[in-house]
């Protein structure tokens, strides 16, 4: 059948108009050196800035023109904008004193990697859009996990963040469960039961959404207690287990973390790996902070037991020096992936012969099969860059500086008066507050470490996070910067004293 | 409490490992210029290349060492086997003959955006550890939603891609159903009904993934009829609801899109809105392609009827000139997303004070609440700089040329024998097929279109995509792609008169 021609007369081609195009090369390459000085002094100077950003919310809304510019304003303007209101309303995750949350090293080949991935614009959604992209992202993703001592049987998937890593990876458990959800869904069938994945009290928050975005609920997460050093408690589980199989409801998941948000402390994967083999449940390893520290070969035990495991997350945007984002989800048997998240429609189905599976290649498949985002930057440039860059031994050094230095923290809050550790120091975090003598008010200790911590926030200095720990107010610090050397720990714990002492309730 | 000190003795720090650190700024500078040359190299050439990869899957893996490297590499070698294997390994989405899918243009000032993104390494997943990337982000969709013509009170918040833009919305739908779903789930719970969203047969893949994700089921998704010109019958739709209505299920969401996948068409929007409002449901709007085009204004009329909508999505890594990854989710009430996301940890609170609401700045909130991923890359700022390069008189400029530009195609297929089109030209996408006379047998049509595109593919000069239409194999040429110019179309136009002519099926 013919359709009439468009309604609408067709546009005439002005030609002033159809030239308009990008950018020239030209002025490209000129503005791409300007901002290689401008990215270059930037690295140079944040030192010297706050670690954490000083201003009152709405401050660069009120800079900003509410209203879009008609004309086209000159790269160099925009630039300066750039130095002059964004660049000082920023938190800089590049500090050397940047001790928050956990970091993330945007290295040098990190940067040059994503500059790159930018430039070509790669979208590998299906193999043919992206054969570099979808290859180099099998290559990256297994030179991790050999790094990392993990099956070389696993299959690695890059996604934005481990939000969606494990959101994946319980979306492949939940189908895996052969209750026919990806087809009948959850909802109005009398004859399903509730579904239960479970985690610790530590678990990030992030498994807990993953788990409502599902539509279990946050019903259907339960955080099983920890021990003392705020591991998961093996007996916890099975009894939590146990409890909801005889309440009828059907046990999904575990998600076990090697290096926990708080305290980066390990859950006993072997012990959890048994009650998930026994009771028939999904393991999945949230190691998005702790799997990079088994790159160095000494840590490598912190993933013992992983192996029995039905998928792991790990962060190259967290510890391995890479820029946000790059989350790296394994997992034992990709064919679960595929089937939870396939669907092929007509205006992206290849045209015959160029299949991979046709061409015999079975193991490049479409990476739009095996995750939510259709659209898929090429991330895995900028890991390969990096591991390239620094190799497997430089990666280890790195890291083992970095635990090197956490402990000097630790040495530092387990020696001096005053100060008390929290929990065990592990990986390159350390849990501690100031505990003056003879004060043993809980309220108080919380309000005067609260008190600290804005103290170190206002001295723009350093930036540590909290964190709570058995209902305490806990200073908290994460050694991760590529930039941070011994001096920037030593002016931490100055700063630490000096906040500590300035405080009046103490 | 007081812990043990860590059980290991901390590691003897090594100053030489303690120095390793970054690579310095001095050879950052130097490698960032010669990035920016190969890059402009890259740019220079583009169009010299084949626009689709021509390799066997596999050859880049085969290519590359199986294992990492244990000693640093030279940045200069990575750089070489950049230019060496990974380029020639990829499909160009720079090229200005790549007429397949929906283009997604890196413009000059995007790259440079995210050059300076990547430096940065922001991270906005509270105000406090990035203001600058929240307030821009604010700022930058604030602009966009303008340029569109979208309601000033909307709320706009930087997503990857459409696949989790709709993901989100259809999740904050869920919620609003008021069935306690992300308290209770959906599981095991008797009293409710079977979900249903509804989107037409025509509706990108990304709608029934979100729904099989949320937990609804392929079931949970109906495809309602589209009209001839591939536009939802909302009689269809309204038939629909009232069937499962009658069936005890709960229609739940209408996804409604301007400019499909396949044929650009525009569904009906204002006439589904009232269907929408007389059932309760929501309606999310899918412009993540056809959003882009009302900032020409003479385009604006597609979105007419939006105003009624709960939330729509646009993804200006589509139509407007910025590199992967950048989705817009505008919502009428951001409050809702967050009731469907919000879980905020301990250890991500923010000390007492500092918080947005407190300050009084209620409208800039955490953006972790608003959506899946914790992590969040600095998108906002590429999408401000290429708003303030090219200026909204110059964006409406660039989109008026690809439309005069796939007029064009359209008017080569109408007025020249043997072609035809197969459906209505929308915005800048042409459907059509080859139909030499006396040739009716639909298979035989099939098997003569594919081979065109086959001979193009394997030609080299240009790369176009297929469909499928009412059952028929359709090739399908969409104009996106900011280098396109007037001389590309017309050597699209030869390539296909000669592949057309060459294949001897016809």
């Amino acid at each position: 059948m013919s359709h009439p021609p468009t309604p609408v007369p067709p546009p005439a081609l002005d030609p002033a108009q159809l030239a308009l195009g990008d950018m020239d090369v030209e002025a490209f390459r000129r503005h791409g050196h300007a901002v290689v000085e401008q990215v270059a002094r930037y690295l140079e100077s944040v030192a010297e800035r706050p670690p954490l950003a000083r201003l009152r919310p709405g401050s660069l809304v009120a800079a900003l023109p509410p209203h879009p510019p008609a004309e086209p304003e000159a790269l160099e303007t925009i630039l300066d904008d750039v130095d002059r209101l964004v660049v000082p309303a920023l938190t800089h995750w590049t500090h050397p004193r940047f001790f928050a949350y956990f970091s993330s090293s945007a290295s040098g080949p990190g940067i040059l990697g994503e500059w790159v991935a930018a430039a070509l614009n790669s979208n590998a959604m299906l193999w043919r859009t992206a054969p570099a992209a979808t290859e180099l992202e099998q290559v990256a993703t297994g030179w991790l996990g050999e790094l990392m001592g993990l099956p070389a049987s696993w299959a690695g998937h890059i996604n934005d963040t481990a939000s969606v890593s494990t959101l994946v990876a319980l979306a492949a458990a939940r189908e895996a469960a052969g209750l026919r959800i990806g087809e009948e869904g959850l909802a109005g069938r009398p004859e399903l039961p509730r579904l239960t994945v479970y985690g610790s009290t530590e678990t990030h928050s992030s498994v807990a959404k993953a788990v409502v975005t599902l539509g279990l609920g946050r019903a259907g997460y339960r955080a099983v207690a920890c021990d003392a050093a705020f591991r998961m408690d093996p007996a916890a589980l099975a009894e939590a287990i146990a409890e909801d199989q005889a309440l009828g409801r059907r046990p999904l998941a575990v998600v076990a973390t090697v290096g926990t948000t708080s305290t980066a402390s390990v859950d006993p994967v072997a012990e959890i790996a048994r009650i998930c083999a026994d009771a028939g449940l999904w393991l999945h390893i949230d190691a998005a902070y702790g799997g990079a520290l088994a790159v160095a070969p000494e840590h490598r035990h912190l993933l013992r037991g992983t192996e029995a495991a039905d998928s792991l997350v790990v962060n190259p945007h967290k510890g391995l020096f890479v820029p946000l984002d790059c989350s790296v989800l394994f997992v034992r048997d990709p064919a679960r992936l595929r089937r939870a998240f396939s669907l092929v429609p007509p205006y992206l189905r290849a045209s015959a012969g160029d299949a991979p599976a046709a061409a015999g290649a079975s193991s490049i498949g479409d990476l739009m099969d095996t995750g939510i985002a259709l659209g898929r930057r090429f991330r895995a440039l900028k890991l390969w860059m990096v591991m390239r860059y620094f190799g497997a031994d430089g990666l280890a050094a790195r890291i083992r500086a970095q635990v090197a230095l956490a402990a000097r923290v630790a040495g530092f809050v387990d020696s001096r008066p005053g100060w008390e550790r929290m929990a065990p120091a592990s990986m390159a975090v350390v849990c501690f507050r100031h505990h003056p003598a003879g004060c043993d008010d809980e309220e108080r200790l919380d309000a005067h470490n609260r008190a600290i911590l804005e103290r170190l926030d206002a001295g723009g200095v350093v930036f540590c996070s909290s964190t709570e720990l058995r209902g305490r107010f806990v200073l908290r610090v994460a050694v991760g910067q590529l930039r941070t050397g011994p001096a920037d720990v030593d002016r931490l714990l100055l700063e630490l004293e000096r906040a500590a002492s300035e405080d009046p309730a103490a």
